[in-house]
C-alpha cells in the first residue's frame, strides 16, 4: 500500500527499540498518530535535536551534548573519586541514587572472551591514562556481579595495583528484598560480609 | 544537567508510548544514540514525515496519508462487504491475515457506559450513512468479545436490522490453541458451535 508506506516504515524502525516487537511498535505508532501534536511533533523534534548533539565524552565515555560531559567539567565534582562502571545506563543509576559525588569512567562494556571483547575492545587504556594525569586516589569498581563483570573488575584490579585505592560495590542483600526471594550467592555473600550492629 | 536536557526530554517523551515505561525508554535512548545513522536519524525523518501526512480516512477512519485511504480508494476491493472494527489496530490485524477483500469501517472505540461512549463518540453514525450510499448487502461485525465489543455489536445489530445481511466472527478453538489452556467460555462457544467433519 503506497500510501502508508511511512507508516510502515515507522513501524519497522520502531521495532527495532529494545522492548518493542512488531506488535508493541504497531501499537506504539497509532498511539503516536492519535497524539500528534502532545507526542508526535515533540518526539520527532527531539530526536532530530538528539541526533545532531548527542555525543560521547571524549573523556569519560559518558553521554552529554558536549565533547567533555557535565559531570567531567562541574567543579562540585570529587576529583579524587573515580568510579568505573560498564555502561552509560550504570552512570545514570547511580546519578539517580546521588551517593557519589566524584566522576565516572564508562567502559563501554565488559570483557568477554565469547564476544572476543578485549581491553582495547573497552576504555580501558584510556582509564589507565586518566589514573596518574587526574591525580586519582580511589578507584570504585561498580560493575556487574556478572562472570563477565567479575573478570573485568579482577584485570582492572591487576592493572592498578598498588597505584591507588582500589574499592568496589558492597554484596548482600537489596533494601527492600525479602530474603525468601533471594539466590544463595547473594545470602552467602550476605552473611560473609555481616556488619556489627 | 543543562547540556543532557535534551536527552532527558527524549527519555520523558518515550516513556510515554505504551509499552515502554521510565526503564526501558532510557535503555531505548541509549540505544538510539548508539545507533545514530542506522537508527537515530531515519527514525526522526520518519517521524518528521508521519506528523505530516498521517490522517484519518475521511471515509472509513483507517489510518493513512491521504483524505481516502488506500482500501476505500482500491477497485479491487469488493464494494458491498463492509467489516466493522473498533480499532485500526483491529483493521490491520484483519489486512495480515488477508481473508477480507472488502471494504472496512473503523468505529474508534466501542460503546461503555462507563467511559460515557455512546453511538455519537464512536463513527456509528457515519457506519449508517454508508450502508445506503454504498450498497453494502453485508457488515461483519469484528468486534472483541468483550463486554463492550458484544455490546456494541448488539447495537449496530438493531440499527441494521432488515438492512443488510449481518455476521460476526465465528467463537472457536484459536488455530495451534491447546484446549488444556482455554478458558471455558471459548471452549463451550466452540462446542456449541462445532461443525461437521
Amino acid at each position: 500500500m503506497s500510501s502508508t508506506q511511512d507508516i510502515d516504515a515507522l513501524i519497522e524502525l520502531m521495532a527495532k527499540l529494545p522492548g518493542l516487537g512488531p506488535r508493541s511498535a504497531r501499537r506504539a505508532v497509532l498511539h503516536l498518530i492519535r497524539k500528534r501534536s502532545l507526542l508526535l511533533m515533540p518526539l520527532a523534534d527531539t530526536l532530530r535535536t538528539v541526533a545532531e548533539t548527542a555525543r560521547e565524552c571524549l573523556n569519560c565515555g559518558n553521554v552529554g551534548t558536549t565533547d567533555i560531559c557535565d559531570i567531567c567539567t562541574s567543579e562540585k565534582r570529587a576529583t579524587g573519586e573515580l568510579c568505573v562502571v560498564s555502561d552509560v545506563a550504570d552512570l545514570w543509576a547511580m546519578e539517580r541514587s546521588g551517593v557519589f559525588k566524584g566522576r565516572y569512567h564508562v567502559l563501554g562494556g565488559t570483557l568477554s572472551a565469547l564476544d572476543a571483547i578485549g581491553p582495547e575492545e573497552l576504555r580501558i587504556p584510556r582509564l589507565l591514562d586518566r589514573i596518574p594525569s587526574e591525580n586519582i586516589t580511589e578507584v570504585i569498581l561498580a560493575l556487574s556481579a556478572t562472570i563477565d563483570g567479575l573478570t573485568t573488575a579482577h584485570y582492572i584490579a591487576d592493572q592498578l595495583e598498588g597505584q591507588v585505592r582500589l574499592t568496589s560495590l558492597a554484596q548482600g542483600v537489596p533494601v527492600g528484598g525479602e530474603l525468601d526471594y533471594l539466590d544463595d550467592g547473594t545470602i552467602t555473600a550476605a552473611m560473609r560480609a555481616r556488619t556489627t550492629l
